[in-house]
């Protein structure tokens, strides 16, 4: 600010989360994480979350779109569909749990038994709010575009006044959260050495392939640079 | 039989589950399938479920591997891990929500409004029990592996006695199951139609990077033919 002294004007936040009874694993805790730069690097890779919340009683888990503004969440939907019809009636917010994962490759030992995945997580626990806040709620509908392809929002047409009204927006801030992941080669038993199984990892392909356009685009409409980048 | 009149040994299954209230959507109920066929398809193709149950009243979503056998789902873990150890106890079963999703496409449209994925889904809401019968426990978990790389439990040496009694396996029985799914181009209102931004759908390339061999191999061991065809 003009005639302040400077000063940092955002106050060193911690590196990592805290665990909880809820987000220290019963078992792998070496492959627990609660770092803040490698859980916001999981979110940031992942399209899809899964979301839970409980219904009557019983677990219902359904894939959706996610954006991240730093320490919050953004999940969007139809203001008819569960999830968000119950976080807005939920008093204290609707309990959560929002789970993103990367398969990064196959892991295949000599033994059944070792078989994995190598792979990376985050799981989020906490209460979803739906935002009522306009300010807010667009800044949640940008950045869930913009989490689909970075830089996308601003090369869309923003959401009109049916749009916003038809859409809700909860949030869920990164509070209680985890990552855990597994990376490296074969887990063995020191007398399955010897046996003539193959053994090893097989990674997954990640990337995307050619564009496809939609046939009546606009003439001159060219590929934008960061599909192009992609 | 010797003896008996030829007969069809499996009478005809229907082709698709019965929907119930859980598995109706509330909307876009145009992507909703309950066709048997493509539910396992989907199954098929995925490597890890998100498996969702109630803990303290809150949900929790976890990834896990699973394999399938007919209309039946496992999933296993350490016997100390939570959802397994939970299912063990639950008198009716453990409710739990299965569900697995492939992203196929990112979908650009020319409204923010109408960005979306194309994915294909399926969840599986039901009670899981653990398993307790050998025979079925060794199946389940040549199952689980099979899934990762077909064909892999006939090379790799089953589990032995203390890595069975280590390990929890609990199954669902796809019952009251549902999919959906999301494929082809761009919605758009027709008044976004001469906007000059690029629309059209980013398909996400799928297959595997070469495989990476551990360092230790018994001497001659050769790429097996299941994983040079993949």
């Amino acid at each position: 600010m003009q005639g302040t002294a400077p000063t940092d004007p955002t106050p060193p936040q911690p590196a990592a989360y805290t665990p909880t009874d809820r987000t220290v694993p019963t078992r792998a805790a070496h492959k627990a994480s609660y770092d803040k730069d490698l859980v916001h690097a999981i979110l940031d890779e992942g399209y899809v979350c899964h979301l839970g919340f409980v219904r009557d009683g019983a677990p219902v888990v359904l894939p959706t779109l996610y954006g991240r503004v730093g320490e919050r969440l953004y999940v969007h939907g139809s203001t008819g569909s569960r999830p968000l019809h119950a976080a807005g009636r939920a008093a204290p917010g609707l309990p959560v749990c929002l789970t993103v994962t990367h398969v990064d490759g196959l892991v295949l030992a000599r033994s059944a038994f070792h078989h994995s995945v190598n792979y990376r997580s985050v799981v989020v626990h906490g209460l979803a709010h739906q935002v009522t806040d306009p300010g807010e709620k667009r800044e949640a509908l940008d950045a869930l575009v913009d989490h689909v392809v970075p830089g996308r929002s601003r090369d869309s047409r923003p959401a009109n006044k049916k749009e916003l009204a038809a859409t809700a927006v909860i949030r869920l801030d990164l509070d209680e959260v985890s990552a855990k992941v597994r990376t490296g080669g074969v887990n063995e038993e020191p007398e399955d050495l010897a046996l003539p199984h193959w053994a090893g990892v097989l990674p997954l392909r990640k990337g995307y392939d050619a564009p496809v356009p939609e046939p009546d685009l606009a003439p001159g409409t060219a590929l934008p640079d960061y599909l192009a980048a992609l």
